[in-house]
């Protein structure tokens, strides 16, 4: 059915018809008085929902544009990384580390695992010469569906001293982070998730030690240049041209996130993504993350039953019910498939996409009972 | 009077109903085969836009990232670098250059005039161990209405072998440029400009001695990485999560620019501004640029009548008649106003705006004669 389809992918996300129509509207001038009020109010709802009293840059670039600007404001080549890596969005924040020229070295976990907060306290107090500069690591990853505990591991980080780079692109907005309070030095996240637009607009929190860091830095990116960033953040401006577009729609799109206030989207996302896990259970399936103290309230990644293809399930379930869902990335394609439960949802699109995926996997030959799915989420939602 | 107003800057310019349209629709999923057929047309569509055989990647940031982009691809720190500088963005190119560690020498002419293509023959002649590496340049400059003679300078950079980057913000789309056959290596543009759409896109060429000296570059940048881009490219997709929106409005805009031809554009694009510098004239003002030949046909620099503040004039031209024009930049700020003709702008836009300017001036006390700019305008158009 046309204008029908639902994203559940871990984005784009579904975006507000109020933002929708900010974006269809004409663009402001960027450097006009109505622009500057419009990013004044966005800069400062961003604080809110970064929870911090530090800058929160707005650049015009993907999700990964702020990884780099995180990695190349602040590194030298040779200086030592330490990369704690879950899934491809760990690994590349490593790669964009060696890129810097940066000495990597990588904490690596079987894909669908967190870091142990304990191996890491041991290779930290191995550093005696705290010879590690930064740390990078995920919150939210997004290609497995795991969610590491930040904040056991940031208490950790700062106990050695190293600078921390925080990827929340897909928890920022969705699950709590608290920049202030754990120490986290650089967080990022991107528009197209948590945040309710489409993609072209991220987001990047650097604490005054990571300011201090960036004045260390050789070769900042000029794009992503910390300081220009910092300067025009004070002046309600930006210091290129943004994409004002997005910047309209966010301004609505955070409005509506402070309406229903941080608690309220936080317990959304977790009430979903478990109420989700237990469906999935329900059905017989199994999930990737099989320990929920370990799932991320985003994402949710299910192993097709046997038998029937990832790419099948995602096939009939695009088809018949206009519902996209993501395969799994690399060397888990095929193996899995994520169904997201990121920004814009509410009970009534998650009900509707279990009993869609019960109706897909029968369709598909499945040896499943209609229903159970869609009555265990129901019954999670009251318990 | 809302939703009336007219962006006469030099970006963003005004958009079509279609693209807005295409702005206000639901992101479609970027890694999805709709979209995918969308990103084939686009690319194709720029191909030809370009007038290139080469590729042209599309990076999710403004102007300034694809500026970024083409000089982190290339240079090394200690690389030579000659940056001819006609107003100031082609100082940003010199800026990024000094920041990527590369030894930078200006060629610089006052602002309102040209490079004189003899005085970078000379210049050239000199390096005879061929010392520089990369030569910037800009066509159109936006901060002043100057144009340089392209064609001309690309032929002696081309006679010395130099890698070549060309800033064709405001003039790609506007304003004839061969890169394939004037020898441009390197050739950026952005979204809010010729393309018709709002800010968030940007675009480069790259040659195939480009890539060359992509494959020397010991630090590239990982989010604006050539390599990446080209294979994504070659595979109707982006190397990250692109603005969807903004390529779909793209797609849309390129379609009309299509239907419009290549011709038309520029010829179009040259009859206004030289219409509107005839107006300037025959209402007693006095042209930033007075040379004709060294005028950019998308933007106009125009110098205040005496007694009369360029804060004034814009203020009224906004107030009275919904035209947003703009300041002078840095050392220019107060001295010039600048008035785009550039991107979705049609005769009775420049006639109106025209008429608006003689009553403004007007308003603020200017002695000059209602309809003499208009009729200027007019005429220049049956001439």
């Amino acid at each position: 059915m046309k204008d029908k389809q639902f994203l559940m992918i871990p984005g784009p996300t579904p975006v507000p018809q109020t933002a929708l129509i900010e974006l269809g509207k004409a663009p402001l001038g960027h450097r006009s008085s109505e622009f500057s009020t419009i990013l004044k109010e966005t800069y400062e709802n961003l604080k809110w929902l970064f929870q911090t009293k530090n800058h929160v840059f707005i650049y015009t670039s993907s999700g990964t544009g702020a990884m780099e600007a995180a990695l190349a404001n602040i590194l030298n080549p040779g200086d030592k990384v330490l990369s704690l890596i879950i899934g491809n969005f760990g690994e590349r924040l490593a790669k964009i580390s060696t890129t810097r020229g940066a000495n990597v070295e990588r904490m690596q976990v079987n894909f669908g695992q967190t870091i142990d907060p304990q191996i890491l306290k041991e290779r930290l107090a191995q550093d005696i010469n705290k010879e590690i500069k930064v740390i990078t690591l995920t919150h939210s990853e997004t290609s497995t569906g795991c969610a590491n505990p930040l904040k056991e591991l940031m208490e950790i980080i700062r106990g050695h001293g190293a600078i921390s780079v925080v990827d929340g692109v897909t928890s920022v907005g969705a699950m709590d982070v608290k920049p202030d309070e754990w120490g986290i030095d650089i967080l990022i996240s991107g528009s197209q998730k948590g945040f309710m637009i489409p993609p072209g607009l991220s987001f990047l929190m650097a604490s005054e030690r990571a300011m201090k860091a960036y004045e260390e830095c050789k070769y900042p990116s000029f794009y992503f240049d910390f300081k220009a960033y910092k300067k025009a953040f004070e002046s309600d401006t930006t210091p290129y041209t943004p994409a004002v577009s997005l910047i309209s729609a966010l301004n609505e799109t955070l409005k509506i996130m402070k309406n229903e206030g941080l608690e309220n989207i936080f317990a959304r996302h977790k009430r979903l993504a478990l109420g989700l896990r237990k469906a999935i259970k329900a059905m017989g399936l199994k999930l990737f993350v099989e320990d929920d103290t370990k799932a991320s309230y985003s994402i949710t990644s299910i192993l097709p039953p046997d038998g029937i293809t990832v790419a099948d399930i995602r096939k009939v379930l695009k088809e018949d019910f206009d519902i996209v869902v993501a395969d799994g990335q690399n060397d888990l394609k095929g193996k899995i498939f994520r169904m997201g439960t990121l920004g814009y949802v509410c009970e009534r699109d998650v009900i509707g996409a279990i009993g869609a995926l019960e109706l897909t996997l029968k369709k598909l030959g499945a040896n499943i009972e209609l229903g159970n799915g869609v009555k265990a989420f129901l019954e999670s939602l009251i318990a």
